[in-house]
């Protein structure tokens, strides 16, 4: 796609979250700086109803409840009939028994277009042997790009697994998307909203292995302007926030750093 | 009333919010910078007793679900018997079925003093036909200002329509208030602050037509001032805080921008 | 301890929150910031498995219900077995019975090492007449030395009591912590982020009392270096986090500002 930003910008897609209690402000806020809309509800009485009048639904397991996951499905099952994409972000599977479960509950009851999670969590998910330190990533065993490319295959879904560097796959087409900082990972919640901004660039692009790219490219592009004028997490988090509001087309073009394999 | 903020920071009101798990932080954060102080409550066994112990109480509908309608009207009926003011934030009113019949439940269980809302979401309470893009303001098909003072009249709550200009009815006096700046809609939560505004004006004003006008002018000029120094909503919103903290009643007042019909 | 914030930025310690929906994502970030891992989790069928992969749990009642106040005896009793440190931020005692009730319930229920409030919530849980108005202090009419050493005693806890001056007792010693300063109250959430502090200096350092004022000390430290750049309680947010962030032990030595009695 050419210009995902400006299409974001001037379609303002609304952008439904079932997310966490933890990083909820910052994934709605993402979600303006980029140009779109966003929507939280999880009430199980109105959340298919708000999917119903949204571009795309992002779910995040950052502090699952049962009721939690129940919402979910209904909106997710909302989405799969409406064909909007769905992205999940397995935070903190490997954790603990019953998130384990609770992630393999919604992959088993709905399509999630695009499994997002870092390297553990997504080994985890495809049934390697995979610890998580909460919510942080632990090392893993296997090659971590070939249980994206079959766990895409098998799911039929985009998997998206970031780290230092992010694979991205639909079981064919493999990116390595290597912009971003690693001061991203000195504040919290830069993972749940990277989740935000694949939802709305899947949600203007049906290309959803590139919508992932691009929209990790971009994140990570603001992320390294942000940090040139950063002393620390705090004032790196008010500049990624005006950096992504400042980004365009035009500059993120020039600074993507992605190898397809 | 003179000087509301004087007033504010010398009697430091608590105010009882029953709000969204989305802005809550920044709700309570705002009216600590006004100089009141915030408590957040929503368990059904202890709203009322927190209510009972305050001086105005929010209700913000922004990620409501069955029970927490239960606990509004707890505290409100609380507040109504103490004769405090109730501000509603209704927050995605027009979006779903469910929230229309919360909203519904809630204006014809309790009283509320003060009702606020976008231009579609207050015409929908009110009977017109509008509807609401998740949490935005959608264009509506009629005179906002009648809207605005009949749904007063009908009510007998003030009507607080807020948009590039905000107005506010009791069914009598009609204010338009010009001040804000359009950077507070690049942030997510600029309402539901003002709702708080709102609340803690109205918790030292008993003439609340006036409060709800005082609230979002001071607000709104703060939003000015803070325009003037950002780069974008990172910044702003650093910047929104600093300003109302550093705010004056003889500032405010020097900068105040209102017609009153 | 020598060197308490060298050990946890190479420790990385996984510090498990059962919190409030105010303040959860500062006390995320700022664990994040001193170089710790966050991680938030209340549903009870995970709780206690969260707890046994972590070094210290955090509790704090700011926004309790009693299925929270469950959760929290859930995670607290597997804290117990695994001898991990597990403190409570009494946020709000004396507002309501309920709360009230509830804080005596977890207190019953569970061993609690660092007990930590304003002198106000201190002093009614160790049976004084105080009142709360909300979450703030109000004047107490015992003396607050005595009423830490004597509660923790009678708890076999470490007491903390915050205010101008923060009291640290176990019974035996007892340190009043200087550091600090006012515009942390002018924020919301410098309590709770506090109570976060404690849990991870005290998840590397078994002699809590030393840890609880270590905490205080170096968190105080961080807020008087952010001070002297901020214009507002925006900006001191920012500064407080980058000042945590770039502290150092050598730094904060020099600057401790503590007495024992």
């Amino acid at each position: 796609m050419k210009n995902p930003l400006k299409t974001i910008r001037e379609t303002k897609p609304l952008i439904h979250h079932i997310t966490n209690w933890v990083t909820i402000y910052d994934c709605a806020n993402m979600t303006r700086a980029f140009g779109a809309l966003p929507v939280m509800a999880h009430a199980p009485e109105e959340c298919a109803d708000m999917t119903g009048i949204s571009s795309a639904l992002v779910l995040n397991i950052g502090t699952l409840t049962s009721e939690i996951i129940d919402a979910m499905i209904i909106s997710a099952t909302a989405a799969n009939e409406k064909k909007i994409p769905v992205v999940l972000d397995a935070v903190g599977v490997g954790a603990t028994k019953f998130r384990d479960e609770m992630a393999a509950k919604l992959l088993g009851s709905v399509h999630i277009d695009i499994i997002k999670g870092n390297y553990s969590e997504i080994a985890k998910l495809a049934g390697e042997s995979a610890e998580t330190k909460g919510v942080e990533a632990t090392s893993i065993n296997a090659d971590p790009e070939k249980i994206a490319k079959e766990f895409a295959k098998s799911t039929s879904s985009i998997v998206v697994m970031t780290g230092k560097e992010d694979i991205i796959s639909d079981g064919k087409r493999t990116f390595i998307v290597k912009n971003g900082h690693e001061q991203m990972g000195l504040i919290v919640g830069t993972g749940c909203m990277a989740a935000s901004v694949i939802g709305l660039f899947a949600s203007v692009n049906s290309d959803y292995c590139e919508a992932s790219r691009d929209a990790l490219c971009y994140f990570g592009i603001a992320g390294e302007l942000a940090a040139k004028k950063s002393n620390g997490p705090g004032s790196f988090k008010v500049n990624l926030y005006d950096e992504v509001f400042n980004l365009s087309d035009e500059k993120a073009k020039s600074m993507m750093n992605f190898e397809e394999q």
